[in-house]
């Protein structure tokens, strides 16, 4: 039985690709997301094309229950659950505070900060009884610096990346790594960015930015640096890094 | 008519003694507590003993609407609230991930992240339009590192964090004064820490940290320094600034 | 016998308004800058003008001995020096690695970090002794982060934080204060940022930024805050805190 | 011609293991050290015997023009550098200020900053005009966060910190990757933390750490991390990340 990766937010950017990286590398990956299920087959087809093994299910985060009752039943059908995968974005766009409203603060914190807990509280138990767990957490620049009109996403963010860190001292010696993976760019990923910026802005982006070989962040290659991270020995595992393309500026140099 | 101060959250610690040292300096302070209306009045009595002005309220800040209508009332019959001194704590102590529930979690954002939102929304709008304004964040270490067992509380203070963020970036600009005031040792405060060690303990710690003199933090004197950043000339404003008694550790040096 | 503010960086930005502001404060203040004798006379005259009490010297601080022996003759002839304002810049434009010689990273060090380490050498002892002291030490954005063609002055003031951080770590308990500010932003200083953009370019910058009023910081209004964070309660000391316009941005929200 | 990795700080713990990583995977290793030839050609030996490529010098990097002369002599005789590992560590334990000297000082950033940036200034002209390069750095918790007594190496490590990030600032566009390895715990380095300790005491802690299994931090587990980085592609670079063994707190957990 193939040790299972779950990946919670499995678009056709980093969730999927990272997906297919554990594929390759002998994982079952599970792959969730909300909404698209034409999207989602196509996934799950083409990591079985590749010899891989995987399933997709549609999952709304938001509703009580969801995440809990997939990784039950996860746990009871496919097998242990090694590798989490937490890459449910928050990103609104810009919004003044006069626009944002407490609906959709509260949704941020509820995909940003609260469903990452839920699924530690969630997946720890049964890591702790194994001895053993990764959980790899995507985040963004909104973690460490609050931005104009990021109210929401700033508010969650921060939140998260505190989250990772109590999620650290409490398991780390128990055998879990938490992994808080700091992207700071635009990812080349049409389910996200694509969406945020309309078909044809996208595609005049990633024209501008080379063809998206190096201009916009590549998923399959910074699903490398998730494998390695889940991987790493236990002697020497990195808790905290970030990602950003070689021709772009860092956040503080902008 | 005196400009208001208004504090959320004041017991007999930080919000207490802002709100006296406000009153002290002109203001109309408007103390505000989730309980304890004896306590309240105590309070208010103090200040106006010592020839100042005062109003006092229950205020359930988890409550919908209770932020927003209080501002709203204070506006229409008490007049322009030109500080506002966010003291809720969202301290549980620490509880391991499997002690923590769902609703001591969501408990901690709405005290430590949601209801700091709440008031901007509130208040920013009448700032902007009088073109000033203050919002002092009282704050924890827990909002820069996540310590074990601190889930509910280093998410809700992370949070908290980055909002104060974005709203300088929003705000500043536009004259409202937004400083998170990161709180990095033990208050001598009855209410809070008094209640957190129970009566007995809290006066055994007094005694071995000098009486209260010094070792731990005195309210009164960091009310000081909180009045200083809400009175700082707008060409040098402070936005973050931490407060820690000279016999104590930096959090990172512990 | 007034107490002693020593001011090690004194030109007419903020060194000599902070010594202006402790004079008003019953200091003694001692005025140190490289060159220009007859600005630092007219510093001094002011201060005098004003009822206040001040002495001026030429010093470089990179020569061996002239802080230590400059501290030596104050503790002699004037008296217990209480409070350092470290105020000593090594911003030197930004200039391309290429650009940047062996001489110039270490002149960054010398007056960013070392010309510290040796200031804190000659006076935390004496102060130990008293069980009391302040030092404030200016510092810039580039102690937290290193923009392009900042290697000399990013590299001299991630030490200085740090150090500051040591000295703190070492010497709070003994009752001496260090705090690190973080000016985040153009001061109004016409012989540092004066000097750097040229007469004309200076002149018109105060102009768009509303004719000094706010956009630039004014020096005389940072004072404020160097002289209240040198007066806090030892219970509710602040050890860092940003300074920035209203106007301004954040560094991380450029 | 195989590509060369040069290590400057090449013991028998992170730097000889980095070393040895590289020459397993096609490049011809350079190990520099200031002393022990015995060792050096041992950890040379130990290369080869294993199918790979190096070579040994000793360095002195405090000497003017070292570093610079075997970043030529080497470029010329062996080929391109392509990764730069800059392994020169600068702690000399806790020393009180009084016990801390000027030379000692010094030496803190002769090794801990000045080093780096006489690399960066002899290989980065050479990485340009190939359009890539890597520099890999090894730092310490002490690059963000002051302790008492560590005056020299805290102020050396922040310094070079912010030198990683002007670095990146000025050279990442120019295909050059530079990455701040944050390294938090003790790693089971008989030249380093062995000598320290003393022979005895070091074996009684790996005692205790599990017979250094995974207590102590395995270099040998760190340099594949130190790999994986020089390799991810441009598109999703890391330029901080920090390595703990997962029994270890974080530095700001204890």
């Amino acid at each position: 039985m193939k040790p299972v990766c779950l990946v919670i937010g499995a678009g056709a950017g980093i969730g999927g690709n990272v997906g297919r990286r554990f594929a390759a590398g002998g994982y079952h990956a599970v792959l969730c997301r909300r909404s698209d299920e034409e999207g989602l087959q196509q996934l799950v087809a083409g990591i079985e094309a590749a010899g891989g093994s995987a399933s997709g299910y549609l999952l709304n985060a938001i509703e009580p229950g969801s995440i809990e009752e997939r990784v039950a039943a996860i746990e009871e059908e496919l097998g242990p659950i090694e590798v989490v995968v937490y890459n449910l974005g928050a990103q609104i766009g810009d919004r003044a505070l006069a626009d944002t409203s407490y609906k959709a603060f509260e949704m941020g914190w509820q995909l940003g900060t609260f469903g990452l807990f839920r699924i530690a509280s969630a997946v720890c138990p049964k890591m702790v009884q194994r001895g053993k767990g990764v959980i790899l957490v995507t985040s963004a620049t909104a973690a460490v610096r609050g931005n104009a009109g990021q109210h929401s996403h700033a508010a969650a963010m921060g939140g998260r990346r505190m989250l990772c860190q109590t999620l650290n001292a409490e398991f780390a010696r128990k055998g879990i790594h938490v992994a808080h993976v700091l992207v700071d760019g635009m990812v080349d990923a049409p389910d996200t960015l694509g969406k945020m910026l309309g078909a044809e802005s996208f595609q005049q982006l990633r024209g501008q930015r080379g063809g998206a070989q190096d201009g916009l962040m590549l998923p399959a290659q910074m699903a490398e640096t998730y494998y390695h991270v889940a991987h790493q020995h236990r002697s020497a595992w990195t808790h905290e890094l970030d990602l950003r393309a070689y021709s772009d500026l860092a956040w503080w140099n902008h």
